[in-house]
């Protein structure tokens, strides 16, 4: 893991943008946070800030605005956020096969036709591939000075979330956006997975199927799982949601 | 209004039962709240404690542990909380019709039979006798020192809470127990509410519909509205809703 930029932000969170091989990704850790790995005799008073990974569909210079936003709504409780890039999406290479799967879904969606196989094709192989580059970035991660577990998940994919929380130990709850294009398989995966959950769905997200995400939310085998569904599109989930993520998140990771 | 009993508690609540006219009825308020109704020339210095209406499906003897329990959350948040006996439960007269009602209710349950009828029977005469008894506990609760508003609404029977929420200005705010057995009527009177909401939906509610409940919520009228769905059945809301449901008032009625 290399560092290649670093910036104080206005309240004083640390925003470091990295490259893990040919990852590139984003790590903020709280101004309360030592990062300096001192290892001059006197041991740190202050606990690891619990690192929370950033999930999101891909584009990590489009959706930097969503994303630093909501890693300084952790910060502000202590928390350390981090995301990387989605293998495929922003400056990583384009994969022929999920380009071409890209274009039939958009066909398939304005023509009617059914999507479930398209769907696989597009979703499966992502899950794939990401979920082994998310585990080698928190490998890196908790292995910085002031950075420790356990570990949680926040938001998109949900395909790729739920993987994580089946295989992970280290990541010990999730905030999941309830999201569109879910493969069959996943709903099986779904039920597997045990740790605490708090799943967003925004009631009237024109790409989302509302019928789906309440499918997913019975699906998931965690005995504690609570679903937060609001008014709004995709864009809109309201603001006290991040302090309910924030207290879901220091519940269950504190 | 004549309170005949009074009580602190041992977190230093002030537990009042009081009667209004034959409606019985407890208010609960918070140990920091003045009740004093000093008029001796210094005006009081704190801000009356904001008023939350508990509601229940009746039997105030039986539901009193539930009620207290959630009267000592909401004051250790600050606000104060009542509930009055709905008619013909607990010690007030029966009416001959809604018991009818409720065992054709019974039977109809156990045969199977449908019960859109009976349920229209049972719960529509009753939000009709209701809901004035709420609307005069309100005038008379608001008349008392330390006490004001904007008042919040918490608990069943959802078919009250919807028309409090409709007809009572004074009610700002509302977290409602998607319930069972509501009439279709109630769904076209949910689509009047304005009042931000948080519609609480026990999952596995064995006596629930969990579509009637979703369709309930989406027919709501209020722009800010939010499902809280959590896994176990009727009795089993977790205690961090207790904490969210404080939030949602502090949001909206301080």
């Amino acid at each position: 893991m290399r560092f290649t930029s670093e910036q104080r932000l206005d309240d004083g969170v640390l925003e470091r943008e990295f490259t893990l091989g040919e990852i590139p990704g984003i790590l903020w850790t709280p101004g309360s946070a030592s990062t300096s790995g001192s290892t001059s005799g006197s041991a740190s008073t202050s606990a690891p800030a619990r690192l929370i990974l950033l999930g999101h569909p891909g584009g990590l210079r489009e959706m930097y605005p969503r994303l630093a936003a909501r890693a300084r709504y952790r910060a502000a409780e202590g928390f350390a956020a981090a995301t990387i890039e989605l293998p495929g999406s922003g400056d990583r290479p384009r994969s022929a096969a999920a380009e071409q799967a890209r274009a039939d879904l958009r066909r398939a969606l304005e023509t009617g036709e059914p999507v479930e196989e398209i769907v696989d094709r597009l979703v499966l192989p992502l899950v794939e591939r990401a979920v082994p580059e998310w585990r080698a970035t928190l490998d890196a991660l908790l292995s910085l000075p002031g950075i420790g577990g356990p570990v949680g998940y926040a938001g998109g994919v949900i395909a790729i979330g739920i993987r994580l929380a089946v295989l992970e130990p280290r990541i010990a709850a999730a905030v999941m956006f309830a999201g569109t294009f879910v493969p069959r398989a996943v709903f099986e995966e779904a039920r597997q997975v045990a740790i605490p959950l708090q799943v967003l769905l925004q009631w009237d997200d024109e790409g989302n199927n509302r019928q789906q995400a309440l499918d997913l939310f019975d699906a998931f085998g965690s005995k504690e799982k609570t679903l937060h569904a609001n008014l709004g599109g995709h864009a809109g989930v309201p603001r006290f949601e991040e302090d309910d993520a924030n207290r879901f998140f220091a519940r269950h990771l504190k």
